[in-house]
């Protein structure tokens, strides 16, 4: 596994005080790990190229080796950038790089309870967002970004059925995901019951609920539940949630993208809790 | 050119009544073009793969010539179905198919004063969208269906530098498209001065505003301006906004998507309508 045998590693820890002061230790960390050597390169392009952010190859490498670089990048999707052999070497100092890299992205969630307990330490009352089995990448990257803008204390995911958190994802979100804990669970259904008895309400959005999001109170400490555009909510969670709301619209369209969903609700969160605090 | 001379067209007109009632002559339409033959539909693949909604291909066609088909609209990202020869026969009947039909959609754009005029005549206030210069297509497309969801009554985009109205984009919208109408304009400053002479306030979403959009009052006939991410606002919009308004978010980052900028701030325009008539 080139991964594991001749990955450099960086550690990026992003571990800032935030949420209105509120610091925690198990923040998102970024690492970057960089891969050398042409064969290395190749076979990271063709077997995972959602873990590669950047492509390096060395100005003067010119010949069928670049050449094919070049187009399997233009291919994934994968940048690939041109520069000097002593920018190489600088990061892959004394390794076999024969003029390629390739800049890998991993990703470490944040732990459950840990973001729970931010959470609830968070000024104003803690606010976690549920994405229910959203397994479309586009739509995962854009929930973080909006979820982040709106200053959610962090973003819980299911283990299956659920878009990965990949290289790619991560650059849709516009840096945005270093804002926001990330955290993996097995079972949705059970997380829910635990923040349940941490005090939590769980809200779900449906488009047949009666109440509005307008008329929802949203002064209390709260988990909201986004499932995906084409199922919904899924019946564990369903079952599970303290309330269901809507979004009024004109009636014409059915559905909003989830991001857009989420925006909407999250906008309304706040504008309430703010009125609350005069 | 394919388009002009070999298409069989097909005009569907969503002209229903909408916006409480008003109905308006120019509406969106849906035109459905049948482009037969292999080289044609070789050719359109090729030059003008957005146009292209899908391609069928007769199920007895196992050759070289199907094979070049498949892969071409797998590399163009136009799905390719196997169909009977005779539902090929019925969509193009007459024409040498030889198997091979491709199926296009073109679009048509609303008159700017056709807008005018039924946005002025909803009830509840006038409210127009102007993309001021989005080039990001996967982003108009967000827009449309989300502004189509709060129904805006018409979208105003410019004629340069703003992504192009395709069948790839229309698909993107999920159908929201069919309850939006949209014009096209040459000049976005003119097309502002000309809405402001006739009674509509032009509102601009900028991060640096120091009005936020809970505290404007959205009640008054409106057209929202949204600028892109990477630029903003341009600057002959920009001078003709009556009001900046901001979205209040967390400060930790510092940009929405377009398509969740605008769900965010239409929801707010519809909460407050809403709220004055009761």
């Amino acid at each position: 596994m080139v991964f594991l045998h001749t990955a450099y590693c960086l550690l990026l820890t992003n571990g800032f005080p935030r949420c209105g002061g509120a610091t925690i230790a198990a923040q998102n960390d970024k690492k970057l790990s960089y891969i050398p050597g042409f064969h290395a390169v190749r076979e990271s392009l063709v077997k995972t190229p959602e873990k590669i952010m950047e492509i390096w190859v060395g100005v003067s490498r010119k010949g069928a080796r670049a050449e094919e670089i070049a187009r399997l990048g233009a291919e994934k999707g994968v940048p690939v950038q041109f520069r000097e052999l002593q920018e190489i070497e600088a990061v892959v100092p004394g390794a076999a790089h024969q003029g390629f890299v390739a800049l890998a992205e991993t990703f470490s969630y944040t732990d459950l309870e840990d973001l729970i307990e931010m959470s609830h330490q968070a000024p104003g009352g803690a606010l976690l967002v549920v994405a229910d089995h959203i397994t479309d990448e586009g739509n995962l990257g854009a929930l973080i970004r909006t979820a982040a803008f709106f200053g959610v204390h962090g973003l819980i995911l299911p283990k299956d059925r659920s878009a990965k958190i990949t290289g790619k994802l991560l650059k849709r979100t516009s840096g945005a995901y270093a804002s926001l804990p990330i955290a993996q669970v097995v079972n949705l259904g059970r997380t829910l019951d635990v923040l349940s008895r941490k005090g939590f309400w769980v809200i779900g959005a449906a488009g047949e609920a009666q109440e509005t999001i307008h008329h929802f109170d949203w002064d209390r400490d709260l988990v909201l539940v986004l499932g995906s555009e084409s199922k919904g909510l899924s019946h564990s969670v369903r079952e599970r949630c303290h309330a269901l709301v809507k979004i009024p619209g004109s009636g014409q369209v059915e559905s909003l993208n989830v991001s857009v969903a989420g925006g909407v609700i999250l906008s309304e969160v706040l504008r309430q809790r703010a009125s609350k605090r005069k």
